[in-house]
């Protein structure tokens, strides 16, 4: 199966979470960007033959068994469901430290707002995260790859406060880690075809609202 | 199957979505508030014999078909779930127009920026999101029931901007009619199960975010 993957051309955003799966386990793959006539609320989508998938956890959830990335149980596939779609929200919460307001608005036109909000967020939701993925356990799974994903984002975009919290969170760093040797993540990684973090994605480094 | 489902008391929050499909089913089930011992990282989560399942669309994935409110194809289940993550994600949105600083924070002490963040919503938001949804087409699923729980929220919590929307999207509204007529549905309104609206749950009524 030769998958295409739609999703805005120049980030990672929420299409690095498909895209991790889809590099590691070497899976043929187009990026494209997304059109019109496939009807999703919002990319990215995935086209699998006549299939198309949108919502990125959902894509995760049927990619994985087949990508050799989650068992072929019902109820363990379901655990790491509800554990993608907690690091959905988690994302959502990264957005929405830079965009409190609107996501149609510039940052500039809410600083003062995100300031407020990312304070609750390190101080408050960030460690409550951290903390239940932490306690996680079980073998390797798609959801390894995007709690290695969570981490190098939240690096990139609060470096003070991610120096701080990360020696409270051990077992979390050590999945980093491991994903980062995986053969194909650490091609991928140093291919062309990770775009950098930048300062149109979900992670952003805006030094005024890091510690 | 005697289902448990576990959620906070006195609101209808994102527990209510679960329960409109038990009570559409005539299913056997019990309301529990929400137990240390099981690992969620929020409620609602529905024990199902040894089976315990968070996260609402989570648990809607896995009643949907036990319930006959889901076909069991593979294709038809993704897109089922595609469109109740969608709208969980507009849920949190919902939510967030009263808290957009943090969950953990009053109401009053957010009220400057829920002011800004609903204008935006009501203004771009909504639309996008009752527009996607008008769009929908397919037989009647538990997506349906969640839709409906929607618009009863949305009346509730922005009364006049849901009368200046609504004759534009006549589909939603008469989907919102068919499952208020459902046998299930309409004797669980009228019990003493269904928990009136309130200022403590996702929607709120607050006059001053209205239009």
């Amino acid at each position: 199966m030769r998958y295409q993957l739609h999703y805005w051309p120049g980030i990672q955003g929420r299409g690095e979470f498909v895209r991790l799966a889809l590099e590691d386990a070497g899976a043929a793959y187009a990026s494209k960007p997304p059109e019109d006539r496939y009807r999703a609320f919002a990319p990215p989508y995935l086209k699998a033959g006549r299939l198309v998938i949108a919502q990125t956890a959902n894509i995760l959830f049927y990619l994985g068994p087949r990508l050799g990335l989650a068992p072929k149980s019902e109820a363990r596939r379901l655990w790491l469901h509800q554990q993608q779609l907690t690091i959905a929200d988690w994302i959502t919460e990264v957005h929405d430290t830079h965009h409190p307001i609107g996501s149609g608005l510039y940052y500039e036109e809410q600083k003062r707002e995100a300031k407020r909000r990312t304070e609750d967020f390190r101080r408050n939701r960030l460690p409550k995260f951290l903390s239940y993925f932490e306690d996680d356990a079980g073998g390797f799974s798609y959801v390894d790859l995007s709690l290695f994903q969570m981490i190098e984002g939240l690096r990139y975009a609060f470096p003070v406060t991610m120096r701080r919290l990360e020696p409270r969170y051990g077992k979390l760093v050590a999945i980093h880690d491991r994903v980062a040797r995986r053969p194909g993540i650490s091609r991928y990684l140093s291919s062309g075809r990770r775009i950098a973090f930048n300062q149109h994605g979900i992670f952003r480094h805006y030094p005024e609202l890091d510690r």
